[in-house]
């Protein structure tokens, strides 16, 4: 998908919302566990809801591999079901992948070709030959981890790398490499204030954030700081949508959650 | 496994060599594309002409995701079958995972407890968050990439963050971790001279070590400036033993390779 596509969508919807699909079978409704395959029931039900309110869905992958072969198969189908029915919606590999040159062109195939994912994340520690693979597929989008919404962050990505943060470096050098312009970023929503200073190094480019809602961050402050023209924007909201409630009424639950969200953005986006 | 039942295998074997299964099925021979799992069907015929030489496999989990379910099913296949037959072999997920705490436990959770790997490689940049849950399994080790051996090792890894480069500051940090005697460290090869400042860090860590062969670094230098008493070195090959031959005979033709190192090996183990 093109980054023009996401746009209109995000105005069509007036929407800048990514729903985490992180399915954990301890915390779905319990009269799911009787299907065939929960997690993508859980997953249908989920997406049927919420279609209208969200440009984004973000399966974290770690969720499936869990539960092994099983877990790859909902995966798979819930791909499959997002492509085939709202093909205009953005989809996010929450991977984290990143390898030596070879073996990320691997990583980027599984992704992009055999599942059909419009983006994926993927950490920057290996530096160029390790993103790159993954910049050069056309209309896909390399998610690269900046600043992370965890404590962790706080470890490497804060500290000063020949005299600027780590993650900065970080955002400055991917700007170099071949085909950046298919580069996102990930920037945590528990640290708003330095959007501010991200913007400056990287105007116009998409931001995934996380973080907004269960970790502590603001929606007012992020769009604050990070929202431009183009948005450039995508919220990412996990828990706090799709475990709204535990019981059967878990897909409208999630629906109400997702509205508050969408709201808030409207109106955001009308009086910026 | 502990890394005492490792250690004993090395003396035994005089071996320290960990083989690589990154299998591409463009480069295996073409007689077993006709076998109903390919994948399986190689790294089978591998590892029953080389566990004697090897002390360690190392599955890349980027070449079995680029076949996606199919090839989660060899990965499965693959460790069930070290472990059913050689469960005295240290077993490797390439896998450079990383990801908020919740996250990573599923990670660890797929890694250790589903597939039954005995240790998994992990990406840094997230911080202590993102590895202390790999930690928390008993006798599993994971594997901090530390200096890599690809070209973008230069991006950030051995650039100066407070006073020393971002590779040291990263193994000194991962030892103030819970559990950080579950750690071992990816460094690469090509860098040997690192090797002896890494040791004034970490004096008795297993390193393991790709890059000798096809990437260009000395078995005898990694030896000089990071083997311990206890050994403390796993050397990394992939393509330069299974790639050995693309004919039928590419299982002996993977043994004759590995021997030759196993050997290198042996004489250095004998000569210290």
């Amino acid at each position: 998908m093109t980054t023009e596509a996401l746009i209109q969508q995000i105005h069509k919807k007036n929407s800048f919302l990514c729903i985490g699909l992180d399915v954990d079978l301890e915390k779905i409704p319990s009269h799911l566990l009787k299907e065939e395959d929960p997690i993508f029931a859980f997953n249908k039900a989920i997406i049927d809801a919420t279609h209208h309110l969200a440009v984004a869905y973000k399966p974290n992958t770690a969720f499936y591999e869990a539960y092994g072969l099983k877990g790859w198969e909902s995966l798979k189908k819930t791909i499959d079901y997002l492509n085939r029915n709202h093909p205009e919606i953005f989809t996010i590999a929450d991977a984290k992948r990143g390898d030596i040159g070879n073996t990320s062109k691997m990583y980027a195939k599984a992704f992009f070709e055999d599942m059909g994912f419009d983006s994926i994340t993927v950490a920057p520690y290996m530096g160029k030959d390790s993103v790159e693979p993954f910049l050069s597929f056309e209309e896909k989008h390399t998610i690269l981890l900046a600043l992370t919404s965890n404590e962790g962050a706080f470890d490497f990505q804060i500290k000063e790398m020949e005299g600027k943060e780590l993650y900065k470096s970080v955002i400055e050098t991917s700007k170099t490499w071949k085909n950046s312009d298919n580069l996102m970023y990930v920037v945590g929503a528990t640290k708003a204030e330095y959007l501010a200073e991200i913007r400056q190094i990287i105007p116009t480019s998409f931001l995934l954030v996380p973080g907004v809602g269960a970790q502590g961050g603001s929606l007012e402050d992020v769009c604050k700081y990070g929202m431009k023209k183009n948005v450039g924007l995508l919220i990412n909201s996990s828990r706090g949508i799709i475990y709204a409630s535990k019981k059967e009424d878990f897909a409208t639950a999630a629906a109400k959650s997702a509205q508050i969200l969408q709201q808030q953005m409207k109106t955001i986006l009308e009086n910026r």
